[in-house]
């Protein structure tokens, strides 16, 4: 398939624009904190959730608002989680009305999210005049700002654009999101928005969608703290003008590979700017007996705090990553693991058979002396693999976290 | 129930002898590496292990070597785990059977174990003089040095005793343990050693320590990461003289008790004594719907990363507390849930109904401040209750296992 990447993230797709203000929930006047995005057109929408029994207030107001499949804008605001807020739903709701009335939609076209701190008081105060201010300048070149006001702790924008072919019409998939800290498998504290000009049903939205976080976001771990806020939507206007798909075949596993695109580099991003992380680990478990278990065989691995803190200090400590593999909830064969360490700078088996392979440690350092490192990890049990996203344990974890409110 | 606490550790009850020795894990010839504990009495036996897949060789040898129920010697080294190591059970088996002909035993009646690296070879060398040098000074005062010899990355010893009265006959129970890093349930990277002169049937001494790790051993977390190396072994010599307990009743509830007051103790030491922790984290769920319920939510709340590095930080960003109720397993209520952190200099509720309460940031980060913090979490919907214990998340934490190796 040919797919080209592209630049604009969300506002890329025909249709969508955005725009960014400060309203308030930050206490620097410069650094903005409140998204809108808007898509000219109705939308097919779709959307993952949070697994955590606690969450903040937006989630079940979006649950509602897109029970019918359709939505036309997404307004987002930093600084504040609106979770254990006292009336926080009735708030979410509020923000969505004041949208609705700028834009001239039903509010139940309204998708809202928050991200910040939980538990603090949250009030419709500084929507009241940053809704408004932010319809002022919608911009379709908007992506850079809505981004940079959606992030907290991120040190990087995740912004993405891919471009392909569905039925002869050039189509666009585009996505930014935010996510650093309390990042954990069934959503992080990762807010993703996926917008789309692809003509496309909510039903078969849905299916795509649900269908690729399995081996996209639920495959990411920076901390194994699974957030209250967490969401995935994914928005599709149509403009694009191909035949709509409204059933499974070639068009639809066209838009599913370009969807995974997007969700992978997202997710690689999100992983590479975990929260203090100076490297991204990739786990890619090959040749277990099901695809269930390696998933969750690459999951522990990335999401181990012994190999985390190894892989910063560069030390080849194998015996922790199969640990790790052991201690992977389920019932399998560990008797003949290969572990391959690799990066831009080499390939290095450090276990063969679940034994120490015959390696040099000055090598294996100096692969792990690079940002980016892969671990592969070989069952040698069946035919089935997947991948995980992770990253090191550094003494900036504990910085950001032991004072992130302060 | 009159327990007193009394010194000695496993060489407090009548017939337990223990020494240690460099043999020559450990480059440092000043730190020795192999411990010796024996009875003098054939013993009833029992023991759990660790359930990670990935084992250590010891961990198969000690389960033949206890299926009848009988032991009376352990030997441990430190400095080598024994684990993916190529010949590892054979070496096992050959060092108790070094044990055993210098006692006059059986090798069937030695346990063996071993804590450090995984995955270095791993040969009979050392024990060939190390054995026979420690034999030779076995000592009724010598759990001290035993200790000492078996500890890793601990900073300090955890060695307790206890002595009661059962049947007219005064009887104890001592403890020794390492554990430090690798620690989570299901058995941390944790070897416990409890002796005993209680004359008690290896069944129900097994029944006895089978029921106590549910609420102590496995209710405790470093790091999220379960070893390969886990176990906790219970020898009972009868040498207290009380009629032997073969069946439940009130003495076998005298002995539960006192063994709980011994391996809580060490649990309590082992958690506050994690690699790099300033502080012990004690959660204690309350007023839930079951008991399996509570202990899983008190294990995730001290195995959350981002509390811990809050509580690091004396930060009482109670959301995270919640938001890792809240992604604990399981179906259950999270819509009343109360939080209040306590410790020495005093007590402060700091979320009532799943929302803040009404409390102050400096009161709390005075109470933050101590050495070991209490979270008690009220669930509000029933009557069951567990705890668990944890550490913070520090600085120390990441440079101990980022270079463990070197």
């Amino acid at each position: 398939m040919n797919m080209e990447f592209i630049d604009g993230g969300i506002c890329a797709p025909h249709g969508f624009s955005a725009a960014a203000v400060h309203c308030g929930f930050r206490a620097d006047v410069a650094k903005n904190d409140l998204a809108l995005i808007v898509s000219d057109e109705m939308c097919s929408a779709a959307a993952v959730y949070t697994t955590n029994k606690v969450k903040g207030a937006p989630v079940a107001v979006n649950k509602k608002h897109l029970a019918d499949g359709q939505a036309k804008a997404v307004i987002c605001n930093s600084g504040n989680a609106n979770t254990c807020a006292p009336g926080g739903k009735e708030v979410a709701e509020k923000t969505c009305e004041l949208v609705a009335k700028q834009l001239g939609c039903s509010s139940n076209d309204v998708v809202v999210a928050s991200t910040g701190v939980i538990g603090m008081e949250f009030t419709i105060d500084p929507f009241v005049a940053g809704v408004p201010a932010a319809a002022e300048i919608l911009d379709y070149n908007g992506c850079e700002e809505a981004e940079e006001a959606i992030m907290t702790t991120d040190t990087v924008k995740k912004i993405v654009a891919v471009k392909f072919e569905l039925g002869g019409k050039t189509c666009v998939i585009g996505g930014m999101a935010k996510g650093s800290g309390m990042i954990h498998p069934n959503m992080a504290t990762m807010l993703a928005f996926i917008t789309s000009d692809v003509a496309i049903s909510p039903e078969m939205l849905q299916k795509a969608l649900s269908a690729d976080v399995v081996d996209s976001f639920n495959q990411l771990s920076v901390d194994g703290d699974t957030s209250t806020n967490d969401m995935c939507l994914v928005m599709a206007n149509g403009l694009a003008g191909n035949t709509a798909i409204n059933s499974d075949g070639k068009d639809f596993d066209t838009f599913c590979e370009a969807l995974n695109t997007v969700t992978s580099y997202i997710v690689e991003h999100m992983a590479a700017d975990g929260e203090g992380a100076s490297k991204l680990i990739v786990c890619e478990v090959i040749n277990a007996e099901t695809k269930d278990e390696a998933r969750k065989i690459s999951r522990t691995v990335v999401s181990s705090n012994l190999t985390k803190a190894a892989i910063f200090g560069r030390d080849a400590n194998w015996g922790r990553v199969v640990a790790a593999v052991g201690y992977t909830e389920g019932d399998f064969d560990i008797s003949n693991i290969d572990v391959t360490l690799s990066s831009e700078c080499g390939s290095i088996e450090v276990c063969k058979g679940t034994k120490m392979a015959d390696y040099s440690e000055e090598e294996a350092t100096d692969i792990l002396t690079e940002d980016a490192i892969n671990i592969l990890v070989n069952m040698n049990t069946g035919d089935q693999g997947a991948k995980a996203w992770g990253c090191d344990l550094t003494y900036d974890y504990v910085t950001i976290n032991s004072d992130y409110r302060s």
